[in-house]
Formats: C-alpha cells, structure tokens, sequence
C-alpha cells in the first residue's frame, strides 16, 4: 500500500498519474479514488425513509462522468433506427405530448458494494444508494409509437450527453432495453421530478426512467434513442454483470432485488453513527421495495429473533411500501434488522451477496442500538 | 489496524460497539465510519463551478446529527433571552415581515481535511464542500430590533432542532455569534434558497445564514434565538477551532478563508477522475471566494508558470467571483493550479494549512490533466 500512503502525504488529487488501481477486489484500506468518487455521488441519508418521496439532495445520485450543464431551450431528442421515421423533437415540442406521472424507487446497482470482502473497487456505496420520486414525462412507448418500430427491432439504445473514459474506453453513458421492456407503458422520458423541473444531477433536461430496473438503465442527459435489430454492446452494457471472477461471463444486472431499510431510531452519535434510543414504546419504520415482483412481508428481527411488520400500502408498483413495528426497548445494547420477501419468493439473504462487481448487495440491513 | 480489517470483513454496519476510533489525526487509511459519513454528506461536483447558483443536490451539505422531518404549519421560532420582549413567531407570520435576498457562498470549515497529513478523523472532505446559493428571508437584525436587545448583550446563541451526540455530549446543534456580527444587516433567516422552499437538508422551513463565514455558524433547522450576556460555550461553539494539538487552547474558526477552486477540463476517467483534455485552445475557469475581504486576484498555475486570470465581477459581497484564463493546452502531461487572494493580502499556500481538526485547509487546487 505504499503508493496509497504516499499519495496521502502528496498535496495532489486525484490519485497521481501512473499509479495503477487495484486490478480487482481487495480487503485492503479504502482508496483515494473511492473517497473521491463518495465525495461526488451521493446516498440518501437513512432518516429519509420516512419520507414518502425523497427531494433532490437526498435521493441518491451516481454519475459516472460530469454532469453537463444542459440548456432546455435548445435541446433536442433524436430518435432513430429501426423506426418508420426519425424523429427530432424540441423539449417545447415533447412537454405537448401527453404526460404521464410514474413513482419509482430507484436503487444504484452497486448499492451495499463497500460491505462486501473481498471489496469491489468502484463507488463505494454503504447501503443507502436509494431514493423514490414522481417522475413525470412521455411515455417512451408512446415516441416509440410515433417513429413506429419495425418488426425486426430487438433492443432500444439510450444515450446521453455526459461522456468520459471508463476500462480505457472513451464514450458517451450508453446502455439498451429489450424492446420488450422499453415498450411497457410506464416507461417515462421524465422532464420532471416530484413536480419540479428535472434537477442538473438527475438529468436535465431529459433523463429514461425505468421502473424496477436499477438505476443504469435510467439514462440521464439523454440525447438520442435508437431502435437496433442487434443487441447492444457498448461499454456500460456489458459492465453491470453479476459475474464470480473477471473472467466469469456472468449474467446482466437487470431489476432491483428485494430490500428493506430501517429509519435508524433514536440519536446517532456524529462520527460513528451509533444510535442511543430512550427506553420505552418505539415505532421502528422503514421501507421495502423490489423491481422483480410486489413486496409481501417484512421481518424485524431484534437481537435474532423474527417478528412481521406490518405493510402499508404501496406507493405504486415499483415504488417502496413503508412498514412499521412497534418495539419495548428494554435497556443495554441490541442488533436491529430488517429483511423483505416478495412475491417470486425471494428474500434478503443474512450475509454478503458477494459478486465480482459488487452488484445488487441486498445482504439484511442491520443497526445496532443503545438503549438507556 | 486489525479492527478496521475485522469491520470490514463483517456485515454489520455501523463501526461496532466499543471499538474506538482513532484518537487523533493519523497517517492510517480510511475508516469506515468516515466512509459512513462521506457517504450522508455530500460535496458539489467541481463542474457546478460553473454555473453561478448551486441547485440543491450539487450544493455541499454537511449535517452533525439526523435531518429533521419538520412541518412548517406548525412550527415556532422562539426569540429570548437579554431582550426586551420575548418573541414566538410562526412561519407564516415570519413570512410576512420584510424579506431581504442574499448571494452567499457556503464552505464547511473541515473543506479540504481528508488532503491533510496527518489526516484529523472526522468528516472526509476532499475539496469540494462548497456552494453558492441565494437565501431569502427576514433579515436577522429586523427581528432582534423587534425582541429589543438589551445593551448587556454580547453574543447571540442560535439552537437547531437537530439532536444527537458528539464527542460524548448529547445535545441540539448550537452556534453563537458576537453581537456586532448578529447584527449586520445581511445576516439573514432564511425560508428559500434559490426561490424555492428550503429543501429539508438545508434547515427546512428556517435556518441562520451568516455571509463570510464557514457553515458551522449558519444553524439550520433553527428553533430558537437566545441573546446572551457572557460568551457562549456550547459543545459546537468549542469544537470548531484552529489547534496545534489536542491541548492546545487554539483560536476559534470564524470567515471563511480565501481560496479558488478550478472546473477540472476535458473530461474525467470514472474511476481516477483523471482528465483528458483535447489539445489547443482551452478556457480554463473557475470561482474564488473569501470571508475576509474582497478576491482581488486569481493567478493560474501551468507546470510550475504563474499567470493572472481574468475575474468577472462578483455576485455579492460574500459570493464567488468567476475567473477565466486561456491556455494552449500542449499534448503531454500538466498540472494546473489556481490560487487566490483577497484584499486582506491573504494568498493561498501552495502547502497543506495543517492543524489538528483539519479546519480551513485552503492549499493551492490542483489538477492533473492529459492533452491528447
């Protein structure tokens, strides 16, 4: 770890040019390179569970470039392909098609990858790279309806505005759907976010949001849509992959895997988080989602033991469903958790979902507590 | 560092109970309760340098203990203590008095800290804990000339609604201010920023802005106003201090001291955020700020060659000032460099501004570019 200490102790950032990065995952301390990338993207701080929708600031954010800084007035969409006609079409021209307003949680796909060991190095999120919103656009199916896809169309390729180099590649954030997907009616080219316009970091002016799928899918600064009778292979496409090693061809990340997430009750303590709850009657609540079926439970667990919270009714489909429990704190230091099944029957597993890439961690949330 | 590898390999989050954290500042890598902390408060991407105004999301926040969930239709701010009248005032009645709209720019006083060596454990900025916003609301002087300040006073103390611990003391967050500062008239309570509501982390529905100094002494979620007539010695009053070591009585933090920050140009590697920039002609830009006096000038730094850069005119007397140099940007390696200076003749040092709390570190920006 040498070049890590004498990069602390240099007065330059980022990491110095020629120092490589782990090659792969490492049990070794926290890099230069993540805290930067921590420093730009941000979670959703826990509390914020208690909101139903999460205002921008608080909602997650992940950008793999910068975020550009993008003028509505002359920003165009460009759709084109395997289409009957191509189309380009105004931000003015777009706000006339009908709208709709969809509530989505969206989670990042590497959310939980710096509780893993051996530690993935990328971005690395704790466990709160989450946050929900009403998004309101045009539905994708409906521009898709206008262009008029041909037969032989197999997937639709979103690409945005911000560019960069990522593995050596230079490129534009560029991910596809099967048309099937890209063709479900609550599929939105979202110009708005929780009725305010689209903030710079969620995609302004345009941004894909794709309900149950994580978030990579949700192309943000998007500038063009084209209908391909291949499927795509372009960088961000082939790097989300639940893979064992490098080599390991995987299989793609796709939709959000059932979580659950715990207001984390009472005062924290300011550097470690640890949280003192007065004794007594405590509501512990938090929140469940799942982007491959509807969430049918939730188990709190208190120091091992299981016990059902009860559900609220959901936000929409593939928006989180709030629960709540009602705890005796009896004094002395106790483990929390909290753990959802949904209705293809999966459920959060007790330890580290552990993959190559750090994707779709969504081990049981844990917190410990004091009560005095 | 066995307990840091041991936290890692568990799944609990957070640090587990009664292992301590390090004492002090120390040459060791990142813990994860700094991660943790990294991963709650966030900093503003350097490409928001810009635009002038820093939308809520890309403006830095930092919060010592949980956001509060408050409802404006009920909340009170309470205004006691040496006056001549106690006040309880509700939003809507606050909103009624005259409003007044100032530019400020924010830093939090720990900016810069995770650079330092050794680095003092606390919250891991890098460089990027800043923004610039326009705050809306009462003028702080209009209501303490309403209360009627008796002529003992000495000091103003502001508490936020925020609760929790730190360094072993619970408490809500709570920040003096000198009379003479209490009353200038840009000191302002403010309910907007940017002419929207107060988003939630920001201190929604008010919170204290002080223009020129660091973030600490602007309380949000602020429930209570309380004229004093000895100095304040609150828990956070104490902790914000310019100190050789831990015995060291040391001077406290106030103004914000000069520094500019760089829109890093081209475009970033994700993982090192490395730029790559094109070669020829490049503007470079960005923004310099002081609580102390005036930015008089910016010069920029390339391989080692000082050149002034070109300052547009101030937003506001305690807002950043936009700079702009052009440069030829030849193939190779450079590092560019900015560095401010305010009319106190304060300069930025081109070494880390080490003290043992990492407070007001504002050594020279660099950047490592490549011109292909």
């Amino acid at each position: 770890m040498a070049q890590i200490h004498d990069f602390q102790q240099s007065t330059q950032y980022p990491w110095p040019v020629g120092v490589p990065a782990p090659a792969g995952p490492t049990d070794g301390p926290l890099t230069p390179p993540e805290l930067q990338l921590a420093a730009r993207n941000h979670a959703m701080p826990l509390e914020a569970l208690r909101r139903d929708f999460t205002a921008p600031g608080l909602h997650y954010v992940l950008t793999h470039f910068d975020i550009p800084d993008l003028d509505a007035a002359t920003w165009h969409l460009q759709v084109g392909g395997a289409v009957e006609r191509s189309l380009e079409i105004s931000m003015a021209a777009l706000r006339k098609e009908p709208g709709i307003t969809v509530p989505v949680t969206l989670e990042c796909a590497g959310n939980g990858r710096s509780l893993l060991a051996p530690r993935p190095v990328s971005q690395p999120w704790v466990l709160e790279a989450v946050g929900t919103a009403n998004w309101t656009g045009v539905p994708l199916s409906h521009l898709l309806g206008k262009a008029g896809v041909l037969p032989q169309a197999v997937e639709v390729v979103f690409t945005g505005v911000d560019a960069g180099i990522q593995g050596g590649v230079p490129q534009k954030f560029a991910r596809s759907l099967p048309i099937h997907e890209a063709m479900r009616p609550d599929v939105v080219l979202a110009y708005a976010m929780n009725d305010g316009d689209l903030p710079p970091q969620h995609g302004h002016p345009l941004r894909l949001v794709v309900p149950g799928w994580y978030g990579m899918a949700s192309v943000k600064w998007l500038e063009s849509i084209e209908v391909v009778t291949a499927p795509f292979a372009g960088y961000q496409q082939d790097a989300y992959r639940y893979q064992d090693s490098a080599d390991d061809a995987g299989t793609p990340v796709s939709r959000i895997r059932v979580r659950s997430l715990m207001v984390p009750p009472g005062v924290p303590d300011f550097f470690t988080r640890h949280r003192v709850v007065p004794r007594g009657q405590v509501l512990l609540e938090g929140r469940a989602w799942s982007g491959q079926g509807a969430v049918t439970g939730v188990e709190v667990g208190v120091d091992g033991q299981w016990m059902p919270a009860q559900l609220e009714k959901s936000l929409g489909g593939y928006a989180w469903r709030k629960w709540t429990v009602p705890w005796t704190a009896d004094p002395g230091e106790h483990v929390l958790c909290c753990r959802a099944t949904d209705d293809t029957g999966a459920t959060q597993p007790l330890e580290q979902n552990w993959n190559y890439q750090g994707m779709g961690n969504n081990m049981v949330h844990r917190v410990s507590v004091r009560v005095d």
